[in-house]
């Protein structure tokens, strides 16, 4: 602020009045001083200002993969609400992996951000630890952990597995095969659960060799859809659990010389631009990604800004999920 | 470190020497105090210590639109290498509105970040200055900015259009359509001007009817698509400078009821995970997203950690793309 003072010829006090608004300072004034501020460059010292008021305005935001279509629509909700309040967002990415997760955590905490928002590889004793400690309110995303209490915004999976596996059942189809997510996550103990459902409704006895495991990345899906493919009687119908087992079921259908949707009828979790484009074009279940990003923001934000709120217990969030039809399920008419 | 040292039942210098690894302290000490820490929440306290070192160990990264893959494989790789060394990453995307990135540059310099890597959406004073400044480095990733002298990573536009045109005149295309990008970032510029090099070594006359304008979105990309289709005598190739764009332009011609490639062969920017999975497989310039990260990051630290490094001119580090050759640009034998 000295130098401000100094380039704009004035007294360190009017420069504060201007800057703060702390006293009237007339237009003229007011233009030099800011002449003078983009010349030597001064900031409001947010280090300064944090110490003051034991605050950061920062918020971590941890994501699984940040490569997913999935999650970036996600974040980039995120982002705009919390710069629209005044908060910066310090992104960090698992990659799945909860050591990765842990790591992470720990230098989110030692910036001392404001709140998290964590989309959890899986439970760990530091994250366990940020929600019982109870100081820095935690909104987990996409995934529930095993008895952490705190806010969540998830989407009701098992409705929105049983609509899509429902979906192939009324097609006909009778073998119908599954590729899961990990099910460590509730995401995919959620979608699993809704298959089984969607099975035991249509009068479809369930089969272990039509499951295959994945654990929602492309190349653990495209083995076992391989393994679903060949099988003696394999399944006619397969649902993926995210997009990209989705795209490695695409792929293996590809090298396995069969077609899609005469062969084999798809259609998995996660919509994305490309969807509807190529063909075929995939049947998928859309999360209203960028609602769980808004509303997760504005769970945190009440936390942070409204003692009322922050007294609250645990709110879980479930948002809808939307079935889109398109032909990777229907097979054409012969 | 009070509270830790009175829960753990030692005094405060052994609490900091276990901490800091300042002095050495006994396995069973150790546990006892990393015991007392996870209960009491103690954290170094980042504040205090940015305060004493004048850094924040955080960098800004802005980038022009998250949801574009394209960026998230970019933005991974720096998240990555940044954590590795110690800086969290501030993420803050312009939605390719200049004004908002102004406004995004205003708030990093304002948390004094120790850094910027950022893929303008376009000049402004506020870029300007925080380069001119050169109290903060600066890394231009993607797009370099007219006379903005910094250090930067970008890929050879030229040459990778001029390799994707070349390879449709090579198929025997002489109506060669373009659906260029925003013109005024160096990438809209430099595509444009290898399309234009392909064509004059392929002996093929320039025709401004072919060029459709769009600005690296998919509808714009999908408009001007659809008037180059429309066209009486309507190109037998089209060339699309990015991933969206190519996205608009598939639209455009399935929904004029054209096929590819047997209609029209296409090429575009920006290899995806899906686009060769789908069909037509797409041929596609593949930038070497993660290399880009990785190198703008190195670059940074250099700039932070090394004094030599910090008085060197600027660099422009300039990649290479692959063209990927698939179905989309290859019209089957008849």
């Amino acid at each position: 602020m000295v130098d401000v003072a100094k380039a704009a010829g004035v007294s360190l006090a009017t420069v504060s009045a201007a800057v703060n608004g702390s006293a009237p300072v007339s237009a003229a004034l007011k233009g030099r001083i800011h002449k003078a501020i983009r010349q030597v460059g001064y900031k409001t010292n947010a280090i300064a200002r944090s110490l003051k008021t034991g605050t950061t305005s920062t918020i971590g935001l941890m994501v699984a993969d940040i490569t997913n279509p999935f999650f970036t629509t996600t974040i980039h909700a995120i982002q705009e609400l919390a710069h629209r309040h005044g908060y910066g967002v310090m992104l960090c990415c698992s990659d799945e992996d909860a050591d990765k997760e842990r790591m992470h955590l720990r230098l989110l905490a030692d910036r001392m951000v404001d709140g998290f928002i964590v989309a959890s590889a899986g439970e760990t004793p530091e994250l366990r630890a940020l929600v019982e400690g109870g100081r820095t309110p935690v909104v987990l995303i996409d995934r529930l952990v095993d008895g952490l209490e705190t806010d969540a915004v998830v989407i009701d999976n098992v409705a929105a597995t049983r609509d899509a596996v429902r979906h192939l059942a009324a097609a006909g189809h009778r073998r119908i095969g599954l590729i899961t997510g990990r099910r460590t996550l509730s995401t995919g103990r959620e979608r699993y659960e809704g298959y089984r459902q969607a099975l035991e409704e249509a009068g479809i006895a369930f089969e272990p060799a039509l499951v295959g495991s994945a654990r929602f990345g492309a190349d653990d899906g495209y083995k076992a859809a391989a393994k679903l493919l060949s099988l003696a009687d394999r399944p006619t119908a397969i649902f993926a659990c995210n997009n990209l087992s989705g795209i490695g079921l695409m792929r293996a259908i590809h090298d396995a010389g069969l077609r899609c949707p005469d062969d084999i009828a798809v259609a998995c979790f996660d919509d994305f631009d490309w969807a509807n484009v190529f063909h075929p074009r995939l049947t998928t279940v859309a999360q209203p990604t960028q609602a769980i990003g808004v509303q997760a923001m504005l769970l945190l934000l009440e936390r942070l800004k409204d003692a009322t709120a922050r007294a609250l217990p645990p709110r879980v969030v479930r948002l809808k999920a939307e079935l889109r039809v398109r032909d990777s399920s229907v097979r054409p008419a012969r």
